[in-house]
């Protein structure tokens, strides 16, 4: 559209060339990094750089949106290789993530001059060629700007990392951790009856940082689908707004879609002619009203789904397994749940998208309708024929609206006898005649009623299309809705794995080993698993409860860690006290 | 439409003079009726008539459909009083209920007579008219055939009635009855202390007969709606398509709507002529074939909710509240359950109007979309756009089958680790490094993955939208949808007033005084009844059980009929004995 206009500009970067060059680049990042630390990969493990993960992901989910509707996606190689570019990009900013996760001053640097070097060809690039002939003519930027906002973050994060490890704090607690889980191994081949602390704590350190990912594509999203929306249909209007002539006017005239006082006349046709643009111009309106609301809606949608997965995670570790799901389940990783954990982060992404292009098509739709029956008849005096139907049609509202009244009223006052005891039904046979007698007009109330009901179970699921949390069906087939399965397995292996007791048990073995506290868990991971263990009421007998939460802690510990029994007796050779200190903080 | 070729039709027997008659024999069958017997009003807690009773429903649906759409509703007033006649219809159709409820031998010759005169003269009128210039020439005459119908049923119903009371055994049980009840009542003004049984039994013999009144809706509502559906459209299009020039056909060739090797030549259009012509039976055979669908579907899903309502009341009388319920709902008559236990039946058949028109647009719109995308291009060979999409999109499909398979088969064999005591994630790096890389390929399953949720909900709904006894909403706030909000209440309604256990009861207690058994209830009654009161295993101790009973059966009696109280000790002198002779047929 209009792509002549647009000249063809070739940045001085070309995308070609920043592949070229950036693609080795991140390979030998990746070596780089391999050869720092013992493994970059447990990048959803760590706390603490939540907002970098969460940037690096909205950047995948950018150029994904921005490869779909390219052309030619990857410069490199021919178009048929849209596919490998899905695979290709993620690689290609994994250094980015990757640096982050090592904790080692060299990768900082390197993340840092990474960071900056994407940022800086983006800029570029989009700085030398702000417009493309692609669906208008400053779409392209404009896709890019979530890029460039999560590359500008990353290339400010770096730095405060590399900043913060040469204050040293860091570094020896990373440099202490390193050596001694090297100890550790090397103790454990050396000694097989020793505790297993090693293997005990990354399985129940695990949180998984999807809130961060989810985050980071609620965050772009939005914006991005908005974004198409928005450009694909905005210029469109105002092209057409601005085109428009007396022929034309004429044509919609004749029609009857523009009301008209005089017959067609080509000279005279001024009137009619602003009435079209003002028409296009309440289009216009309604759809970037609607787009907003959409947006609006689909961010507090998913701001709703995160607080709802906070409380069910907090209910699932309190075992009421049945507050979140209508049936019992078995909490346990299995291969469909893996698969769905794997999957969710994406289909949240998918359905947040595709939720709200249903949102804007209905929105739209509702607020044309409401504009152009309502709002345009009631300013012009115009094409009031609603009005006149409505009008026309009081009688028969006024009945209905009389039908209810009368019945609650007579249920109210004659059918219901208001026993001290309890309420019972009383004068049936006018009960059975009055219903009777109404049969015909309560069917007309009920049609009223079937169209609320469309209305509403419509609009419902539009707007929590985008809540995986909620199941689009009936509850007693709720988990045939893709959305929703995905969600209950991901729970299952977010609550088997992240147990805030367990953590603050493996956070407490750790505080034995070193009293400054392990870099991966913070202080209120503990307190949150000690605020869970502790009951409402002060109990009766202290040293009981103590006894028996220490047995408890030890049963929960040994079920999460069966090789433990084998060496129970030698390692944890007191367990009750053990599991006693953990309420020794509270008096 | 064509109206002009219907000539102006006037029966022997005009629809003005037939209201003029029949009103008023109408009003005074009533007063004959009501001079035989205490009331005929309790039409609704009578069993064995049920046929009847639906019939009379299904009459009073067709005859609101007929007068929505008709424009001289009543023929006795001006056009206004359209909505009068929402009353007036009822009332003129009553005698034809009543007459069976007084169970009078004079009544069954009146309702006879009635129901032939009604049926004789609808006959008479499309016999003499079958042609009208409303919608279709013929839609008039097949509108009323659900009235000849059910009018037949009751003209076959009534001498049958007539004829089984002249056997005896019906009028002798009746008079006896009525004997009794009198006797009883003068017995009560006598002695206030005696039993108060004819207050007891009318309040727990009433089972409302709705099953009865939705079965007769059930039976006319998708006819009637169907029959609309059909000849509003089916013969506009054969009209079309017997029309269909050739000046059409280039119109629709120059469109591209109608595939065409050669360009337009006026003269030579016989094969897309002969295209179009197919095109439009295309069109109306996918119609018809939804039409047909839609019915049985709709009818399927009446059956099943008959079949639910069953099940849901089974649960409700033996306490199993949650099983229907979501949350705890207590089961007592209040003003809002009145309410919508009268207007259930007429929302039930209301709803069943509009979900057969919801469904009758989806599949029509489906079934089009895949005659013309999928079966024509492939008899014709040509419109094979979508063909040749999907052919171009092989890659993009494969690469999505072998990332969902990658990804179960990696989480199978390589994230799972098969404990004997539990199943544990495993390989957590590689889990990590898998779900960042296919993250964008996720997106894209994601996005079918969201279409199909989208389908499944919009289908699911569409499909259940006449079924009451579902929620289309989520659990959490199932109530809002209006349909199962009146059906919760509904359900409050007839389990809190038909309980199988009271039944019985208030059965054994009319035996007693008549051993022949009182004609409103059925054994049928009494071993449900027992039934649901029968633990499913042998009690160990078998006089403990039977006290325990019986001393249940005496609390529940009490706590239904709290004016039973004051009198226990002098009326029911032995309440154990009394209970225990329930379970007496039982060995």
């Amino acid at each position: 559209m209009f792509s002549s206009e647009i000249p063809d500009c070739n940045p001085t970067v070309s995308p070609r060339l920043y592949h070229i060059c950036m693609a080795p680049v991140s390979v030998s990042t990746c070596q780089l990094i391999r050869s720092l630390a013992h493994s970059p990969a447990n990048f959803l493990e760590e706390e603490g750089n939540r907002g970098l993960v969460a940037a690096v992901f909205g950047i995948l989910f950018s150029s994904l949106c921005v490869l779909v509707l390219d052309r030619d996606p990857l410069p490199l190689i021919a178009q048929y290789w849209k596919i490998l570019a899905l695979l290709y990009y993620p690689a290609f900013y994994y250094p980015l993530i990757a640096c982050a996760t090592v904790r080692h001053r060299v990768s900082y640097l390197v993340g840092c001059l990474l960071s900056w070097c994407h940022c800086v060809v983006h800029i570029w690039q989009k700085v030398d060629c702000p417009q493309s002939p692609k669906i208008y003519r400053y779409y392209s930027t404009l896709s890019y700007i979530p890029i460039i906002l999560c590359l500008v973050l990353l290339s400010l994060w770096y730095p405060a990392l590399l900043i913060r490890s040469f204050t040293g704090q860091e570094e020896t607690l990373d440099k202490e951790r390193r050596k001694n889980l090297l100890q550790k191994k090397k103790k454990k081949k050396k000694k097989q009856s020793a505790p297993a602390w090693t293997e005990v704590t990354p399985r129940c350190l695990a949180q998984p940082q999807w809130d961060a990912v989810t985050r980071g594509s609620h965050g772009t999203t939005p914006s991005q689908v908005a974004l198409l929306l928005l450009v694909a249909v905005v210029p469109t209007i105002q092209i057409v707004r601005a085109g428009m002539t007396k022929d034309i006017v004429i044509l919609l005239v004749q029609f009857g879609l523009v009301p008209s006082e005089s017959p067609a006349v080509p000279g005279d046709m001024e009137k009619e002619l602003s009435t079209v643009k003002y028409y296009l111009w309440s289009l216009e309106v309604c759809y970037i009203c609607s787009l907003v609301l959409c947006c609006l809606l689909t961010c507090a949608m998913l701001l709703r789904t995160l607080v709802m997965h906070r409380n069910n995670l907090k209910a699932l570790y309190q075992g009421a397994v049945l507050d979140v799901f209508y049936k019992a389940h078995i909490l346990r990783p299995s291969r469909q749940a893996i698969v769905c954990w794997m999957s969710f982060a994406a289909f949240q992404t998918a359905f947040a998208c595709l939720g709200l292009l249903i949102q804007q098509v209905i929105f739209f739709i509702c607020s044309v309708g409401f504009t152009f029956l309502f709002i345009i008849p009631l300013q012009s005096g115009t094409n009031t024929y609603l009005f006149k139907i409505i009008q026309n049609m009081w009688p028969f509202w006024l009945t209905l609206v009389v039908a209810v009244i009368v019945q609650n009223l007579a249920a109210h006052y004659q059918f219901l006898e208001q026993h001290p005891l309890r309420k019972e039904l009383t004068n049936r046979r006018a009960l059975y005649i009055v219903t009777y007698l109404l049969f015909p007009i309560n069917v007309l109330v009920g049609v009223l009623a079937g169209v609320w009901r469309m209305v509403i179970s419509g609009l419902y699921n539009a707007v929590h299309f985008s809540q995986l949390d909620i199941s689009l069906l009936n509850r007693s087939v709720e988990t045939f809705d893709p959305g929703y399965h995905t969600y209950c397995h991901y729970l299952k292996i977010e609550v088997s794995q992240s147990h805030p007791v367990m953590k603050a048990f493996c956070l407490l073995l750790l505080q034995l080993a070193r009293p400054e506290g392990p870099p991966g868990l913070q202080a209120s991971n503990v307190e949150e698993g000690i605020q869970l263990m502790q009951p409402k009421k002060a109990p009766p007998s202290r040293a009981r409860f103590k006894q028996t939460r220490a047995r408890w802690w030890l049963a929960y510990t040994l079920l999460n860690n069966p090789s433990l029994t084998a060496c129970r007796k030698t390692a944890l050779s007191d367990p009750t006290a053990n599991g006693t200190q953990l309420s020794s903080p509270k008096p």
